[in-house]
């Protein structure tokens, strides 16, 4: 009866089926304006169903505005509501997840989720949540937990002896949000953002999302060469000054006292990425950039490396002039982080477990390093050589002569082996050839060696 | 000696006090380059330190290039490190946190954090965590967890008639943050995103954030005027269909229709934001605009008004074409959600225990409003109207011949009363002066009524 086939479906009400069908009769055409709709009475009696499901159903079309009803006068459907076409059919095939297993995976930039003290970290976040005032599980604010910030202030001292008010510390969720929001703070029409080449091609790509016009500035084994800065067409450099990725330089004191004095010149802020340099293994982690001058640095920080991706916390340390800009960007962007794993993070710092954590990863990481490295030296001789400083959680291995390319990546992943050529993450390409990167932190011994025998079996194979 | 004091200072290891109290002498020219620094077996005994400690502070003085050593040679400071002037002080005031406390507080869009099982959403939460396989720690995509989509699709049809695949479903970190995206999405140079006037002043400044030109439509009590569309130049409409904030009208069926021909005709696309539907006091939630063109329309929602704001976990619902564009914006902009969070709602969701919370959340509400209603009537007799559905939590009240501006709010602000005149949320200025929005979600029926005595007493004495 009036086309309405109702079907005892758990999710749908069937006053909602009634409206659905007769909706779709009115935009298609097959009901017109000014249709008389039948009385509830009598469609409840045709569809055997109580007289309060249908006229459920026609008060929802009357307040969307389908039928018009008068009292003492008919139902009748409303004018102008036929669309000239049927919606579009939207369908998409289903995604497949590409659950590619590989062999050796040497991708890069991930901590080992093994080790991390997850029951530990449940506890704090339970107790955390269960703690939280009633405000806190409402707006908490875009620069984070007051505790939060005084602990990451407190922790810097202790890990590298950076001196930093916590007002000037703002939470983040991750180091790309704060990049993210950086390059919409920085950004200015027709100038340029400086960054290293090679440069992490992700946090590139953040930085290009909003329009920036990227100039590239080459990086040898000391980290960026500040002799070729110059124009004035800038409006910020992003650096890692601790550890370059991907090649792994400290950034000498004299090009540090450069980049500042360009910084003052140029009336430029520097973006200073501090992604992984707790993890230094031939001493304690190198001092920031920042420290120099907290008025033109812009500090970022993440514990994705030192915790686990999916925490999402990261931070900025900003110059009180940028302060209330940011916490506008913040607020329009995405308001706040969650509060309760920031409150999580705070007594984890607080009781010095994180402190714990890292020099113990420190350990694990530093083995695993001379692991790799000892494997090389044995399988590949004396054709290489290993880039940059002793830190972090992958490495830079030139193998002069050889030629890396999107082609041997490829071949690579055919062959199980995930690999990274430098030349990913080249601006100007051509320079970094020889070069591979292998992130080896989530990897333990065993299969460090056997990825490297893989490795190097693929490698001699295309001589 | 040589300047270098110092303190068993519990967070800087002595090692690190030496390096800083040398580093700054470098910079600040007290030190210059090519000066000699002492062994390290003489400064350990000047300090009274031990060897291992003046030898750590100098690795770290020469990893970072501020001395320069060479086997046989002696210990000296490298070139260049002078800076013209040293670092400016950065100091700010700390930061005052306004604990204004109301005595009638009538703030919009905040649901009682009181009435929130939080004993049972800490439940799933740890259980999310703990069962949570490996891979969930690392990260789990810019589309948000498979499970949460996939509950939130059946979510949609149960609430609201709307059936969608879960493929098409992006998690969110709240609805900001969909806007956020939608307008980076979105917005080309040139051309203007059309919105309801009066609009949320905070979702307009979200739009306004890309550069984006606005061009407001106005309002009356069924919804944005569809009759007032017209221009080739929009690349988007920003709408709340279901209960137009701030006014409360319901879009009705003929002004859908006209809204999804423009969006046909002038090739673009319509941003439904269905903020607070799910609290509907009369009858079923409004059915989304999205159901008549899915191809056409986004459909944005949110969790922060139905569980708790703290949550930030929305999701918006994308064409197909759309869909890696997303992907990439969202991983440029902040990589993801954190996945426990996901985990828990896609539980709460799946164990129905989201229905039984809306209904017993939409009856406590809906009481509140009559409560409102009610209370108003007693004391402004027949002075007023309110606007709307009965839908959400706030209410638009016209006080014809009254002129409610932000001097008005603010003297309301010195009585103790936050109150919102709709006259903030225009864009064209002076044509609500005679409405108040009173937020009451958060209110239980005392604090209602001596709310509202506070403001008619207020309103009194301004006569």
């Amino acid at each position: 009866m009036w086309g309405i086939e109702l079907q005892r479906h758990e999710d749908l009400t069937l006053a909602r089926q009634i409206y659905q069908t007769l909706r779709v009769q009115m935009t298609a055409g097959q009901l017109q304006p000014g249709d008389v709709l039948p009385a509830t009475r009598e469609l409840a009696r045709q569809l055997a169903v109580s007289r309060n499901t249908v006229y459920e159903a026609y008060e929802m079309l009357s307040a969307e505005g389908y039928i018009v009803s008068r009292p003492g006068s008919k139902t009748r459907v409303a004018p102008g509501l036929k669309l000239e076409q049927p919606p579009l059919a939207v369908e998409t095939a289903p995604q497949l997840q590409p659950a590619y297993s590989y062999k050796a995976d040497f991708k890069t930039g991930q901590p080992d989720l093994r080790c991390f003290p997850k029951h530990l970290w449940l506890q704090l976040l339970r107790r955390a949540a269960e703690q939280a005032p009633a405000a806190e599980w409402g707006y908490t604010g875009p620069a984070g937990l007051p505790a939060l910030r005084a602990e990451i202030a407190s922790w810097l001292l202790r890990s590298r002896g950076l001196t930093v008010l916590s007002q000037n510390i703002f939470v983040t969720a991750g180091a790309t949000q704060a990049l993210h929001l950086l390059a919409e703070l920085l950004c200015v029409e027709g100038r340029e953002i400086i960054v290293e080449d090679p440069c992490h091609s992700g946090m590139l790509r953040v930085l290009e999302q909003h329009g920036g016009h990227i100039r590239p500035v080459p990086v040898d084994h000391q980290g960026l060469q500040t002799e070729n800065l110059h124009g004035k067409q800038a409006c910020a450099v992003y650096v890692t000054p601790s550890h370059q990725f991907p090649l792994g330089g400290i950034l000498p004191a004299g090009r540090r006292t450069e980049l500042i004095r360009f910084a003052r010149e140029n009336d430029l802020y520097l973006i200073e990425d501090d992604y992984d340099s707790e993890f230094r293994y031939s001493g304690p982690p190198v001092a920031p950039l920042c420290s120099m001058d907290p008025a033109r640095v812009i500090y970022v920080g993440t514990f994705s490396k030192i915790l686990f991706p999916a925490l999402r916390i990261g931070y900025v340390i900003l110059p009180p002039d940028l302060h209330s800009s940011w916490r506008q960007l913040r607020t329009y962007a995405d308001v706040q982080n969650p509060p309760f794993e920031q409150a999580a993070l705070a007594e984890y710092l607080r009781t010095r477990k994180l402190d714990r954590h890292v020099q113990q990863m420190r350990r694990i990481y530093g083995h695993r390093r001379q692991v790799l490295l000892h494997t090389a030296a044995g399988l590949f001789g004396n054709t290489w050589q290993a880039w940059g400083d002793a830190a972090g959680l992958h490495l830079a291995l030139e193998f002069p002569g050889r030629r890396f390319d999107q082609d041997f990546a490829r071949h690579c992943k055919e062959k199980g082996i995930r690999i990274t050529p430098v030349e990913q993450h080249s601006i100007c390409k051509g320079r970094h050839l020889a070069k591979l990167l292998l992130g080896y932190g989530h990897l333990d011994a065993s299969e460090i060696i056997s990825g490297i025998r893989l490795l190097h079996d693929h490698i001699q194979k295309q001589v």
